[in-house]
C-alpha cells in the first residue's frame, strides 16, 4: 500500500465537492487514454511503467559507476538543464543534510549544478573554484547541443583534462544521452566515457527515474532502489484498474481541474520543510510545461512556509481570489531538536519549552490551512510519513501520473513543449548560427 | 544622474501606449499623496527619505561593529524572517562569488540564514554544524517575539555561549531591534549586546537600507556607503518634482497598473544573472505584501533565465495570457569567460568560439524578449550597467518608490500587512499560548 495521504476536505469549503465529483467521468476517460496510449503525445509514455520495469542489472550498473566516481573525486558537477537536472536536484536536496557542503567530515561528494544557465560570472567562478579540486562531471543531454549545457561542458571537459590528465578525465566524465545518435553520444564513444541511455519515449520532465536522475542521485550517496520502489508501489496504487475513489492521482487531477474551472488560475505548491524547495521547482516544470499551452493551464508557483508566509503570505491571504494551494507535508522530521526553557523568558517562548520544533511547525501548518480556507484559498493536502528515498519515489510517481491525467482532462498534449523552441530560434538567429541565415536576416530586419 | 534604464517599448505591442499614458494623472496623484504623507499607512513612510538621511556617524558605527564581528568569527548567522532577512540576502548574494563558501582562501565570513523557518531538521543540522565553529549571530526582530526568529535565537544564543563562553558571546551577538521596547531590546540591554535600531516608521519590506540590511551586508564584506549612495541618487531621480516623463518609478508604477487593468494578473520578475535570485525574492515580498489585499493585487512570481526557460518557459510562451514580465538586466558581467574552440566541434558550438559567454546570454535575453512579445507577454525592461553596491542601491530605491506609487494607484494601503496575522493567531491558539485561551477553545471546537 502507498504511503501518501490525500486530504481534500479543505477544498470543499471553497469549491463544492459536487464540482469535483462531477469530473470523475473525465478523469476516468483520461486515465484510459493514457493507458491505451491513444492520446496526444503517446510516443512519450515510457514513464508510465518505468518504475516497475527497471532491472537489477540496470541498478547495478548505475551503482558501480557511482561508486567508481565517488572513489575518484570530491566534487561532482551535474551539467544539464530543465528536466536534465531538476529531478536529481529535488531528490538530492530532499535527502541531504542542509549544511553538508560545509562539513569537513562529509561522506558524499559536493554536488554542483551547471549547464543550466549562461551566466558568465557563474561559469568563471565555477572554473576558478574547480581549478585545484578533484572533480568529475555528469553531463546530461539527449542531443549534446543544448546551448547552456554544451557551453558549460566544453569548459568543464577542458578543465578536467587539464587538471587530472586526459586518461583520468575519461573516468571522471559520465554521459547520459541518446542511445545511438547525437553529438554527446558520438563524443562519449570517441572518448570512451561511461554512458547511460535516456530512453526515447520519456520526456525530460518525466525522466527523474531514468539514468538522468538516478546517476546523479546514486553519486550523491542515496538509495536509488528505494526511490524506484516507492515509485513502483505508487504505480500500482494509481493503476488503470484502481477506481477513482481509491486512485489518488485521479483525485488530485480532478480536483485541480475543478479548481481551475472555478477561477483558480494559480496553484502554489507549499512545503513546511525547506529541503523540499527543489521538489517544488521540479513540480513547477512538470505541471507548467505539461499544461501551459493553447492559451490555457494553471500557473504553477512555489512557496516555502513558514518562511514565505512573511513575504507571499499577505497576497495569499487577502489578494485576488484566483489561487489554490497544494501542501506537501512531511509527518515526521529526521532529526530531533527540542525547544529549551529559559530562566528569563523575555521572548515569552517558555510555553513551548520541551516541545519539539516540529510540533510548532505542524501548528503553523494547521493554522495556515485554516486561515487560508477562511480566506477563500482551497487547500489540497498531500502527506508522507517521512522524507526518504521511498517516499520521494511515491511523491514523484503520484504527481507524474496525476499530471498525465490532468493534462488530458484539460484537453492539451501534456507531453510536448513546442513553446520552448521560440526563444531558441530567435537566439540562434541573433547569434548567426550556421543554418539560420534566413532567420538572421528576418530578425535583424525586425530590430532595425 | 541615475544608472537605471527603463525600456517600455515591448509593452506597447500588447497593451497600447495610450492605456499607459492614460494613467499619468493617477501616478501624479499617487506620488503627491506619498510625499504629502496624507495617504493610508502614512506612519510608515520613513523609507522615503531614508537614503539621503543616513549620517556618516551611522555608517561608521555599523562598519565598526562589522569589523569587530569579522575579526572574531568564521560564520555569521543572520536570524530574521521576511523583511528582516530578504533585503540583506538579496544584496549579499547579488555581490558574492557564487561559490565563495567553498573556497579556502575566502576573506569574508560565511553567512547563513536562520530564524526564517520552523524546520526541525534545519535547526538541528545548523546547530550540529556550528558546534565546533567560531560563529556569531545578528538577530533581527522589532519585537523579539516573532516565533520563527525567537526559537532559532534561543538555540543559537545557548550554543554560542556554550562554545565561546558567556563573555565572548556578548561580542558575538548583535541585535537589530526596537529603539526602546520589546523582548529583544530588553535582552540586549541586559546582556550588553551591541544594538542597532529599526526605525518605527519603516516597515520590514522597506527596511534594507536601515541597520536591518546594512549590518549583515557590512559584515559580509560589502560597501554600505556605495549601496546607500546608489539609493540616494535614485531618491533624487524619482523625487516629487521629477515629471512623469523622466520619473522611472512613476512610469513603472503606471505601466504595471495598466497591465493589471488589462488582464495581466501575474507579473514575473526575470533575471539572466543567477546572483539576482534573492533580489527577486525581495521584490516578491515588496510587491506581494504591499498590494495583495482587499481581494486585489498582481501576483508576483519569479524566474531565473535562461535556467527556467526550460521549466516555466513553455507556460510563459503559450499558457493563459494573464502574465507580464519585468526583466532586471545587468549590462556587463564582472568576470570574463570566453567560449573555447574545439577541434572536433561535435557540439557544433564553434560558431560561438572566441565569444564571451555573456554575449550568448544577451542574445538569449533579446531572443526571449521578442518571443514573449510575439506570444502576447508584455515586457518591462530595467537595466543597470553592472552588479555592484551602487547599482543594487539604485534598483532597491527604484522598486520601493514605484511600489508606494503603484499601491496608491491600486487603491490599497501599501504599508500594512493585516493578512499576515491570520495564520499566527491560529497557530498561537493551537499551541495554547497564554492569552489565547478563548481562541484555543474556539479553534478546538472547529476542529472537532
Amino acid at each position: 500500500m502507498g504511503n501518501i495521504k490525500l486530504d481534500l476536505s479543505r477544498v470543499y469549503g471553497v469549491v463544492d465537492k459536487s464540482k469535483v465529483e462531477a469530473l470523475k467521468g473525465e478523469a476516468e476517460a483520461a486515465i484510459k487514454t493514457l493507458h491505451a496510449g491513444n492520446g496526444a503525445g503517446n510516443d512519450f509514455l515510457g514513464w508510465l511503467n518505468l518504475p516497475s520495469s527497471i532491472t537489477d542489472a540496470q541498478f547495478a550498473e548505475i551503482e558501480a559507476a557511482a561508486k567508481d566516481m565517488r572513489s575518484r573525486v570530491d566534487y561532482v558537477v551535474v551539467a544539464g538543464i530543465g528536466g536534465s537536472y531538476l529531478g536529481a536536484r529535488a531528490v538530492i536536496e530532499g535527502l541531504s543534510d542542509t549544511f553538508d557542503y560545509l562539513r569537513k567530515d562529509r561522506k558524499n561528494p559536493i554536488i554542483i549544478y551547471a549547464g543550466h544557465n549562461i551566466g558568465e560570472d557563474y561559469l568563471a567562478e565555477l572554473l576558478d573554484l574547480l581549478k585545484d579540486k578533484k572533480f568529475g562531471v555528469v553531463v546530461i543531454s539527449k542531443s549534446g547541443t543544448t546551448t547552456e549545457t554544451a557551453i558549460a561542458f566544453r569548459l568543464l571537459k577542458e578543465l578536467v583534462e587539464k587538471t587530472a590528465g586526459k586518461e583520468e578525465a575519461k573516468h571522471r566524465i559520465i554521459a547520459v544521452t541518446d542511445k545511438a545518435k547525437g553529438a554527446l553520444k558520438t563524443l562519449a564513444t570517441n572518448e570512451g566515457y561511461k554512458t547511460f541511455v535516456i530512453p526515447d519515449n520519456v520526456g525530460g520532465r518525466f525522466s527523474v527515474l531514468t539514468p538522468v536522475g538516478l546517476v546523479p542521485i546514486a553519486i550523491a550517496g542515496y538509495d536509488i532502489r528505494a526511490l524506484v520502489k516507492g515509485a513502483a508501489d505508487m504505480e500500482k496504487e494509481t493503476a488503470l484498474d484502481v477506481p477513482f475513489e481509491k486512485n489518488l492521482s485521479m483525485q488530485y487531477a480532478a480536483t485541480r481541474n475543478a479548481l481551475y474551472r472555478n477561477g483558480k488560475a494559480i496553484e502554489i505548491l507549499v512545503n513546511y520543510q525547506p529541503k523540499l524547495h527543489y521538489f517544488t521547482e521540479w513540480w513547477k516544470q512538470l505541471y507548467g510545461e505539461s499544461e501551459g499551452k493553447d492559451g490555457k493551464g494553471i500557473f504553477p508557483a512555489g512557496v516555502d512556509f513558514s518562511t514565505d508566509l512573511h513575504s507571499m503570505g499577505q497576497w495569499i491571504q487577502e489578494g485576488e481570489r484566483i489561487i489554490s494551494e497544494t501542501v506537501v507535508s512531511v509527518e515526521n522530521p529526521a532529526k530531533k531538536q527540542v525547544i529549551p526553557s529559559d530562566a528569563d523568558n523575555l521572548d515569552a517562548l517558555n510555553f513551548l519549552a520541551g516541545k519539539r520544533v516540529d510540533q510548532v511547525n505542524k501548528m503553523a501548518e494547521l493554522g495556515t490551512l485554516i486561515a487560508h480556507t477562511d480566506g477563500g484559498v482551497p487547500n489540497i493536502h498531500v502527506s508522507v510519513p517521512q522524507l526518504d528515498e521511498y517516499n520521494l519515489g511515491q511523491l514523484i510517481y503520484f504527481f507524474e501520473k496525476a499530471c498525465g491525467i490532468s493534462g488530458y482532462m484539460l484537453g492539451v498534449n501534456p507531453f510536448n513543449q513546442p513553446g520552448v523552441e521560440a526563444y531558441k530560434k530567435n537566439m540562434f538567429a541573433l547569434l548567426e548560427k550556421p543554418g539560420y541565415e534566413e532567420a538572421t536576416k528576418a530578425i535583424k530586419e525586425r530590430l532595425k
